[in-house]
C-alpha cells in the first residue's frame, strides 16, 4: 500500500538514510551512482533506484544521480524544505541531549521550548533557551503552534504528557520514553526505543552474516 | 539476500520491533494473532506472517501464535538469551542518559565501562560505575572482553574512538555521533542519527498519510 503521496511506507522510512548519506558527501561531488548510494547506505542499488524512482528521479546510465538535486527531491519529499517547531518535554539526560544535538539544526527541525515539572530546572537556560515549567505549555501552544512534541520523560509520566500535547493540538509526538502511548488516530506518534539498534548488532553477533543487500 | 542464519536483513530489523511489543503485552494473555500483532507493531499481517516464518514459526489458524513462546524464538534469533557487554565511550548527556537507560537491563545487555577523556568527569560514579578514563579502555578490554562499544562522544572524536575500539578487539560498535566511521569489514557498526524518525514525522505532517500496512 502506498502513503496519499503514493510513496511506500518502507521507502518513506529509508529516505532519511539516504539524505543522511547525500550531506555528508563533498559539496565538491556532482553526481553519484545508484551503486555508491547503495554501498554508502548499506542498501542493495537496485532497491536504491527503485526508492528514488518513486520521487519521480531516475539517475542518468554511466553517470547517476545529480547530487544537489537528489538532496532537494528528499528533503521536498519529506518536508525538510520549511522549518518544523519543535519541543522537549523532559530536560533530563536525554531531553537535554537531545536539545544540544547538532543534527537537528539546519535540517529542518527548530527547538523552540523546553518543558519539565521540576521546580529546580525551570528557569534554567540550556543553549539559549530557557527551561519553562509544563503548566506552561498549554498557553505557549495556543500562542505558538507547535508542530512537533518529543517526550523524554521517565514511562510512568509519558502518557500524561502525550495527552496534555493532544489537548494543546499537537499532532505529532516523537516517543523516546519506554512506554506505549495511547492517543486518538489523527496524532502521529513515532516511538524510539533505543535497545533496538543493540538488538540488531546482536542478530550479528550471534552468527548472523551482514548483508550489503536488502531483502 | 539472506543471511547466514537464513532471514532477510529487513526481518531481522523488524524483529526487535515485535519483540517490543510481545514484551509489552500482559503476562496473562497466552497467544497473539498476527493480526494484533501487526496492528500493535504498526505492520500489515501478511508480512508479520512471513517475518515470522523465516523463525520457522507458523501461528495456528483461529488461535495465533504462543506468545511466550514467540517471545524466545525471536529473543534466540536476535541471540538475546545470553548477555552481551557493553562500554559506552563519552559520558555527556547522551552517553548519560544510555547508561540510565532502563531499557537495557533484563533485555539482553549489560553496561559495564563508562569512559571519557575528561578528567574532571574520571572518577565519578554513575548508577553504581565509576567512570573510568578513555587511555584505561585498552587494558580493561584485554582483560574483560568488550562485546560493543556504544560511541556517544562529540563528532570530532569518534573516528579516533572507533580506531580505538577495533584496535582492542571490539567487534560491534554503535555510533551516536554524527559522523561516518571507517572501520573494517569484520566490524560491524550501526549509525544511529536522532533526526531520523523526526523526518518521518515531517513525511507524515507534509500530507502523508500513515498507513497501517507495510509496503
Amino acid at each position: 500500500m502506498k502513503s496519499s503521496s503514493g510513496i511506500p511506507k518502507a521507502t518513506v522510512e529509508r529516505l532519511p538514510r539516504y539524505l543522511r548519506c547525500l550531506e555528508a558527501l563533498s559539496p565538491l561531488r556532482a553526481t553519484i551512482s545508484s551503486t555508491d548510494l547503495a554501498k554508502l547506505s548499506n542498501m542493495n542499488a537496485a532497491k536504491v533506484r527503485k526508492d528514488l524512482s518513486h520521487l519521480g528521479t531516475y539517475g542518468v546510465r554511466g553517470v547517476g544521480y545529480d547530487a544537489e538535486l537528489l538532496r532537494f527531491q528528499i528533503k521536498r519529499e519529506l518536508g525538510l524544505t520549511r522549518e518544523w517547531d519543535v519541543i522537549i518535554i523532559g530536560v533530563g539526560n536525554l531531553g537535554s541531549a537531545l536539545a544540544n544535538y547538532g543534527g537537528f539544526v539546519n535540517r529542518g527541525f527548530s527547538i523552540v521550548g523546553l518543558y519539565d515539572a521540576d521546580m529546580t530546572k525551570v528557569g534554567m537556560r540550556m543553549d539559549g533557551r530557557i527551561i519553562r515549567h509544563i503548566s506552561a505549555l498549554e498557553s505557549d501552544a495556543g500562542r505558538d503552534g507547535i508542530s512537533i512534541g518529543v517526550i523524554t520523560t521517565p514511562a510512568e509520566v509519558a502518557q500524561d504528557v502525550a495527552t496534555l500535547l493532544v489537548d494543546c493540538g499537537v499532532r505529532s509526538i516523537l516517543n523516546f520514553a519506554p512506554a506505549e502511548l495511547d492517543v486518538p488516530d489523527t496524532v502521529h506518534v513515532r516511538q524510539v526505543d533505543l535497545a533496538t539498534e543493540l538488538q540488531i548488532l546482536s542478530f550479528y553477533m550471534s552468527g548472523g552474516t551482514p548483508e550489503a543487500i536488502d531483502a
